[in-house]
């Protein structure tokens, strides 16, 4: 049942190492998306501003396109006098200019007619006569308005590869007319669990020493919010053939025949494994056949999250999990999120939120280990929540996390600590 | 074309007024929605847990199931022998017990045979003979194994009305058995754009004075990012007659007729204005056509935002946006996001990632008045962008945003601030 001799051949690795150095090199396919359809995908190349932005010299304020020379040295006192020679219309190129001791009606957004450099705020100007303005106020070139290329000029960058687009850079697409652009398609991700243990989640009654699958379900998610498409294959057997057929076919599905259609293979392949000494074995060995270059570590100094394996299976990564679905999520957060981004082209991940806590208890750690402790907030204290790593509930009780990094032996209470939060 | 004295009569309310105090009753009906769909969705009740979980007292190491009692005294000198008497199998109800005096090997997440009441690990252990266990360290009763309801006794709450699910929500739900909840519907939200300059994203080329609709597609994003159902309606004409149609048509719809299916009222109405007061004035008449209890504010003490006109039409929100792209994102994320939230049923929306950065130069600010500054980061540096409303770039170069508070009368360079990080 245990073997726990073998384990001392398996190469440990510690977090940083993996986030920064497990990179197999496998990349998603790019796809043309439609701007509406764009919100955080991930642009497959720089984008930029195919003439400039807005276009044309356009009033920022209602009032008066002017000449500013024309208004220097006006005041309450001795007002400057300019012939109205008509309006810009919004949204039609202007029909008048504006010459020497002349001026055009503008509201906010119409273009600049020709001749004028400033447009004068209406609140500094009186109507003298239907067809003259007194001008209270000067005004200097450039004042009221934004320029043609003011902004973007031609060929500006409008969206960077690998950064997800937020809904500014959607906006700055659309005033460019880019409603269609390349991206890098979302990561297809399998979820296979293991365990004899399982059942799916939607069985309706339990023997006693079954459990429902609650780690798919939670993968799924986070392999969402990490811009994947998670796939769930299905519970297999804690055993090394069927696992190792179950892999391979996701690593390199059958072509299409007369009879059906090929699929392609997955980018991503997470193994949720059963929480045995042997069902981890079984999984180890499978995942250890399934081609070059192989396994990348059978550890991570991580708690919790210690039976952690990382594989590169010809170019496609294959993350194995612990069994416990608390630490399996845990591992995935760290872990298998940044390389699902990885794949799927994201090179700039967004932020995750943290505060800044009192830590109400100390917690112990071992130096070289990671710890991640679930920590409830209340007020500016941070409450660690122990228990077995077999426990979800102390996940679902969580604000959020606190890292105690390797090369500490602990954290005292009363001590500030950053708290990553769930969102 | 400007009246600005008619605008003296406006209610002007602070940003914290208008979060705390803008409530109109509208709420999305539930829905029962599947687990695998149910990332970010808003639980529509309490959701308790139909029997304990994991069910079963559970083995949280690999090794053998005792009478606590039956190892005190325990020591690698004078080791206990204990009589191996089976093996627990996983995923099966135990089919031997565990009597004074015996053992039974069980791996982890085994259920705990009967008579034992702790899990001895294996390394604690040495194999005297194929049936007999030497005992090298005593355990207390509890040790090594979780309780049967130790991740949920019947009744315990699982997920809670108004917070979005998270993964971890997900995986307990599923452990639970509950593949089915009932949820809020998303607010279905329609966005109406107004302005004579307006012309789609998709128009090919633009003549001078004419400008593409950047704020549609960025707010659809933002309503999507605050679980709503973005729709666009269209580009209406600065027209009052035309704009009140429109939006009568939006949240009265027609019943059903033998021609066609009717459709439901939208839960939001977003109309982006105008950006000249012409434009602003003919928006605000058509929304206060709309109906009871109506108009609930023409303008904030923000900038930028002003210009914004907060409703309630017989329960439905209808916001008013300024008509310049980059005030109506900086608005709609303040005042708009929290409201689809609210008529989604979020009670608990998640966190802002921030960060705390030294500010790299003067903010003025006028008391009284909310003022939401873009800043690029650079190291702890917060560097304020400057420019006009109507430049879209800002926000789109922009890492996150400063508040300088109504209280403040501007922020000093050097102080440290907390910026609000888009994702």
């Amino acid at each position: 049942m245990s073997r726990p001799g073998q384990r001392e051949f398996f190469t440990v690795k510690t977090v940083s190492e993996a986030v920064t150095g497990f990179r197999p090199s496998r990349r998603t396919g790019t796809e043309s998306i439609a701007l509406n359809e764009a919100f955080g995908r991930i642009p497959a190349e720089a984008l930029g501003a195919p003439h400039a932005l807005p276009g044309f010299a356009r009033a920022t304020v209602d009032g008066f396109a002017v000449r500013a020379a024309d208004t220097y040295g006006a005041s309450e006192c001795l007002p400057s006098y300019l012939d109205l020679a008509g309006e810009v219309r919004m949204g039609r190129p202007p029909e008048v200019e504006v010459r020497p001791g002349t001026t055009v009606a503008i509201a906010t957004g119409a273009p600049l007619p020709s001749g004028a450099d400033a447009v004068l705020k209406v609140e500094h100007t009186q109507s003298a006569t239907p067809e003259l303005l007194e001008v209270l106020k000067p005004v200097t070139p450039g004042e009221g308005l934004v320029r043609a290329d003011e902004d973007a000029a031609p060929g500006d960058g409008l969206a960077m590869p690998g950064r997800p687009l937020r809904a500014q850079d959607l906006g700055m697409l659309a005033a460019a007319g880019i409603t269609e652009l390349p991206a890098y398609a979302r990561p297809r991700v399998a979820i296979v669990s293991t365990g004899e243990e399982l059942v799916p989640a939607d069985a309706p009654s339990l023997s006693s020493g079954q459990v429902r699958d609650a780690t798919a379900p939670a993968l799924a998610a986070l392999i969402r919010e990490a811009g994947g498409e998670p796939e769930f294959i299905g519970i297999v057997p804690d055993d090394r053939d069927a696992l190792t057929k179950t892999l391979r076919g996701l690593l390199d599905p059958q072509p299409s025949t007369t009879l059906g259609k090929g699929s392609d293979p997955f980018d991503v392949v997470v193994v949720s494994a059963g929480s045995s000494v042997g069902s981890r074995d079984e999984t180890a060995a499978a995942i250890a056949s399934l081609g070059e270059p192989g396994i990348w570590c059978h550890g991570l100094a991580f708690r919790p999250g210690k039976p952690t394996l990382l594989a590169d299976c010809g170019g496609v990564p294959v993350i194995g999990l612990p069994g416990n679905p608390r630490s399996a999520l845990v591992v995935f957060r760290l872990i298998g999120m940044p390389i699902v981004r990885m794949v799927g082209g994201c090179t700039e991940p967004p932020r995750e939120p943290r505060v800044t806590a009192v830590l109400a208890r100390d917690l112990p750690s071992a130096a070289g280990r990671l710890d991640v402790v679930q920590v409830r907030l209340s007020g500016h204290s941070a409450e660690p929540l122990f228990g077995s790593s077999s426990l979800l509930s102390i996940l679902t009780a969580a604000d959020g996390y606190v890292v105690v990094p390797e090369a500490a032996t602990g954290l005292a209470a009363g001590g500030e600590v950053e708290v990553t939060l769930y969102r």
